[in-house]
């Protein structure tokens, strides 16, 4: 498997977590997630030692597990701490334990080498605490590679195509037409980004501007922002032609990938507004229609992940066009670390910043 | 995969293709059928060659099929006629094509080299077409590999055990009793005629036969015609005993097969009859019994594809008995063929003609 | 796969069988079970040797079994008598036929050297037939190695913490706390004796003391037996505390475990109870408790079966705990059996007694 471990993944949103355990397969690692009373998140090895059989199957007793096959406890430490019939317990009798930490309403996971797991390492996402910007959540599972999905993200000449029903505009002003700048920053983060001036405003978008009344064109930007492996952000800002760029309605879409295995992926979204903060009906709709475009997206890269698997000897993509400049860069970035990390076992690459908190320069969009 | 392929082989009954395209696996490969303004039907290979989607999951825009994912339109010639965000268009942006020809209802395709497919190496089933005959046409999906749909319709001895509600004579006058004479004509087609003279009509047949009235014994005939790799025929005449055979009621039945995968099988059939020419409640009832008599059929040669499976090292048949004499010329016929095609890539056998349009002579049934 | 063949194995209940043959998987080969006129038991090949068909497919006709697909016919010799369309029978024509034996309610199969199958080899299931017990039976289908399921007969601490609504006692009085004394007996079979004084009654044997009024304390033994390959025994005994042992309700649970494929396992059970007898009432009440208690461990060994598929380089138990004695002994005995086979193909090892039909001596209850 071609997994990165050394770094900071997302395992959960945090109001997942409460008294029951959760199992959840991440970077094919079967794991169990629990909350102790503490509030510390316990994530541990979901299988028994002894006989193999699911810790999930058991029972929490206070902040042990106990497996449902003979009684055995671990602790959240891993450590056995009882095993019916015998007072000696064994060294060997633990369960492998990972780091964990709670941040920006998500559980992150280190599946790596665990002394190196620095709360500093996380990605910032501050977004999602920030009071100056509300934010909606959900969750979808691709039965697809995170990598297939992570092109989706860097590539978002998709939307004429795929989602004509809430983000995207249609064939006269396709995505494509704008012209996109793909860059690699620091070694370590893939930005792709576009200007669509005065463009007409797809349904989502007409939305989020409704406080304008009626709007025939607006400005639009969107950056694909990459930070290998999992953390992708869309930097969205709309505004009707003629207001100030500063005062446009702007999203921070995070969608956080976490592999389930080669062949399906976690994915966590947080989608962040600037505008009709705290409005809880906005933030309905708004999910509603994310979940629907996430889908729209969903049952194409399913699709495609099948016929990937069907011809193992193609190489993606087949023949290259000028769209995929910002996902050939993040395929490589990716291979670049994943090297780094195989020739390495204790090779960590941190994170850089997403981006600012204001609209980004309109030099910035000159190719 | 030992599937012949410079050849015509059916994709689909004609009437199943309009305006919105058909996806179907053929021989192992995923292709994309829709009729053309023109009425000529396309054939492509269902996958764009971009980032390998399915272009079923697309939109037919005129004569183009424009990819669901990305937008790149390829013409009825495979040629990649858009990319969107792009002028140039590589020459490599292309989906492969094939030969295809319509005729007796049915939409023929030719998987071989494309520089081979003459219509003139088309089978004749002129009966569909035959003012003089009616047709009923079905199709079935086997979970079976279309060489054990073949031994089934070449030794049709096993109605008695499996058709007896439709087609099948009971035990006292079971059908494997009248003798077969099985042959190869031509280096290129398998017969195997069997006459059954004073016969009680199975229920299929009394229908047939109702404008005489009830009929205790008939003298019926049958011959089981195979052209390689998917054309059989059930060449069939019965006729009150007494009455003259050139009065026979006579069906041509078409089953023409061709693999969907190594495991599965299209099995398109047309009944052409002689009789009651034109009467639909006839040949809706026909159908019905068509549907449940081939369905028996399926049922068995699924239950055998898995043992099949399961078995790898038994040869079939695990014994020859004297009724397996025209599957086996079937079998050597085929590998034959073939054979040819692997040592000659550009190797094409011509078909011969099924049969004539009037009642075999009885001189050919004498073994 | 590693199956012990040389043996009698339990192929169905008796009741299972009469005119319509079954048809069943053991040991990864398809057999057709049907009893004969003469009330013998056949147990052939399910598959015809002529087109590989199920056999199961076909039809009886009288103590023969007539083929679907084209009528070949066999005896309960496994002979062909029939093939129609000729009179020649080849000697090839006939289906394996295994020696079977019916006793103790149920049809043992021998699956290894027909030549070996000696009816004295069958283990001693006595009670079943006894006026003195009164016997429920049931079946269930488990997707797991046998082997796993023996090693849960064989440790039963589990039952605290799985069956804790009928026959395990909870945390305070936890099963393992009571020592066990596991032993190999005779080079042939493994007991795993347990005394459980003073000890609260679980609501199944409640139910089984009723006639005591309510019982606070009983004493309680059990024994699990293996007798390898697959047959068990729990031998199991309740008195209040301050009766007789020799007045003890007694159980002799049978569980006869036999493989279907390396991956799921037949599991026949018949518990013989020395109370109660005759009570109808009683056996109802008791076989729903016993399928739902066997159903529960069914849940947590086939999650068990799916985690040792998934982790095939890990040893079971992967840490050894006390508990785990008597598993180790029977996976032991059953290797050493099974090499036995495999260096002489025509070993056989003779079953040895399961037990008395008394309580066992509680100077056998010390460690």
């Amino acid at each position: 498997m071609s997994f990165l471990r050394n770094c900071w993944q997302v395992a959960a949103f945090g109001d997942e977590l409460a008294e029951a355990p959760l199992p959840r397969r991440l970077c094919g690692e079967e794991i169990l997630l629990y909350r102790a009373s503490t509030g510390a998140i316990v994530a541990m090895h979901d299988m028994c030692p002894h006989r193999l059989v699911p810790l999930s199957l058991g029972q929490r007793r206070g902040d042990t597990i106990e497996c449902g096959y003979h009684g055995l406890c671990f602790g959240p430490d891993g450590a056995c701490v009882k095993i019916p019939g015998q007072e000696v317990i064994p060294a060997a009798a633990r369960v492998h334990t990972y780091p964990t930490i709670e941040r920006f309403g998500m559980v992150w996971i280190w599946l790596g080498e665990a002394d190196l797991a620095d709360p500093a390492l996380l990605p910032d996402l501050h977004w999602t605490e920030d009071p100056g910007w509300t934010t909606g959540t959900g969750y979808l599972h691709f039965a697809a590679n995170y990598k297939l999905v992570t092109d989706n993200l860097l590539d978002l000449s998709h939307e004429t195509y795929i989602h004509g029903n809430t983000i995207g505009n249609g064939h006269d002003q396709s995505i494509a037409q704008y012209p996109v700048t793909a860059t690699t920053e620091h070694g370590r983060l893939v930005r792709a980004h576009r200007e669509m001036p005065a463009i007409a405003p797809p349904p989502f978008f007409a939305m989020l501007l409704a406080h304008h009344g009626k709007v025939e064109q607006i400005d639009r930007w969107q950056s694909a922002v990459y930070l290998p492996p999992g953390i992708n952000m869309t930097d969205v800002g709309v505004y009707p032609v003629g207001t100030p760029r500063t005062q446009a309605v702007m999203l921070r879409v995070l969608h956080l990938l976490t592999p389930e295995t080669e062949l399906s992926t976690h994915y966590f979204w947080s989608m962040c507004r600037n505008a009709g903060l705290g409005d809880a009906d906005l933030t309905a709709r708004s999910n509603l229609a994310v979940d629907a475009t996430f889908n729209e997206d969903r049952a194409m890269l399913e699709a495609q992940q099948r016929n990937v698997c069907a011809h193992p000897h193609t190489a993606l993509p087949g023949i290259a066009v000028r769209v995929d400049a910002a996902p050939l860069h993040a395929r490589r970035l990716l291979a670049a670390l994943i090297d780094a990390e195989h020739a390495n076992p204790r090779a960590v690459a941190a994170p850089v910043p997403l981006g600012t908190d204001g609209p980004p320069m309109l030099a910035q969009a000159a190719e």
